[in-house]
């Protein structure tokens, strides 16, 4: 009996999200039942956090406990060897039975790529928000300023979701410009990048924080205007919620001692 | 009546390739549809070369005549609008009546994708090609270089091909080692490119000769058997055809006066 923390990449293209539905292959669904073939018997798998349908992972973590005696190579292999080629398992650990990706979880850093420009990426466009209208990242910058810090985002929640507390605190956001060099092939594009580093998300959070934040860079908003919005806790001020298929989960952030302690 | 010179980019996932066939779409096809509309009359497109099923183009060039008096930038506009996602004209001239994008080509430019390691990248993989086993970039480098220059390539051209000569000029190979930042990701992988420039290219002549360096990459080979298998003319003794979906057409070279002069 061992249990094991998991770092998982995965193209949320064509799922449901990360969670267990009934309506569609969601990737927990997907782990879940390779590590129930290897353990032979059902495992439950705890994910740092829940992603929505179409977002991507970079690096998901997750933990579960397993029967059988295997180290965490063999685990991760004889896993990804069941696994969809969309998702894929990038390392494992054996840790604590305490250890919960969770519960444990103290932040989470999310990256939003947005394409500024006339003519679409054919070969990003499963990956960006292409935006036509040109963005002043310069505004839109200024403007993240006022949401860093803790506040209730409650402005910035999907509408309908129950949260026992809609407070929670942007460690930072950053709003990047980077050459894409098409992964090697040498044709530069301008692409966007907002980085967005909090101790948690509401649902729908980071895509609607994006999408008053695309108001702003339009020009459509002023900078001042985000402010006003953070300080209704009204969900139909603030701008629309970007698209998911542009959305990653970059990490999940622990304690340094979660290893070995409980947290 | 005007004369037209186009450059586009596409994915090919799921296009029979370049060339107008009766199996399935094609690149042509979908431009010649467009392009049809657009001019009242059936629109004939010459590519400057033709690329396999699956392989794509971050610069294809393309000519056509049209009746219709229209300027560049509304061609492109409004077959922009007509075409799928996946196909977009990214710039567009008015070329003398003599251009030709096929008789007119001087030379091509091609990248191979490869990633070398034990985890696939989920994003990428449908636009690599996976090696696990590590590949020597040196002895790849070195190889390549015995096949530089202009030589009888029939032992690196698709079985069953029917060309007038196979006689080629390669001007350039070139392995590089690029740090892929997931187009701003910022997770860091290598990812190997293999960059061919020649005068033309035979019908899986950029595929074969990247499956041969990879059988020396690889080990499963040393540096001279390249040149025996050249020498040979003999496809057999040939490495493998490596996949299509890693394989990108650069872009196309003219002589710089095309535009104005017959070529």
């Amino acid at each position: 009996m061992a249990t094991f923390k998991i770092t998982i990449a995965y193209d949320g293209t064509g799922f449901v999200g990360w969670q267990r539905q009934a309506r569609g292959p969601s990737i927990q669904g997907v782990i879940e039942e390779a590590l129930s073939a290897l353990d032979g018997r059902t495992v439950a798998v705890h994910g740092a956090g829940r992603t929505d349908a179409g977002v991507h992972a970079l690096a998901q973590v997750a933990s579960f406990t397993l029967v059988r005696d295997l180290d965490a190579d063999a685990v991760m292999r004889a896993t990804n060897a069941r696994l969809p080629a969309s998702v894929r398992i990038v390392s494992a650990a054996t840790v604590d039975a305490a250890f919960h990706a969770r519960h444990c979880a103290r932040g989470k850093r999310y990256a939003y790529r947005i394409l500024n420009g006339d003519v679409p990426d054919v070969f990003a466009r499963a990956y960006v928000w292409h935006v036509r209208a040109p963005l002043d990242v310069g505004a839109m910058n200024a403007a993240a300023r006022q949401l860093e810090g803790r506040h209730d985002f409650a402005a910035f929640q999907a509408s309908g979701a129950a949260t026992i507390t809609t407070e929670r605190e942007i460690f930072r956001i950053e709003i990047l410009t980077t050459k894409n060099t098409n992964e090697g092939l040498g044709a530069g594009r301008e692409l966007m990048t907002v980085q967005i580093a909090g101790d948690g998300f509401l649902r729908h959070m980071v895509r609607i924080i994006v999408g008053s934040l695309v108001e702003i860079g339009r020009g459509r908003r002023d900078c001042r205007w985000l402010g006003r919005v953070l300080a209704s806790g009204d969900r139909r001020l603030a701008g629309p919620t970007a698209p998911a298929h542009a959305l990653f989960l970059l990490g999940v952030d622990y304690p340094s001692d979660v290893l070995a302690d409980e947290c």
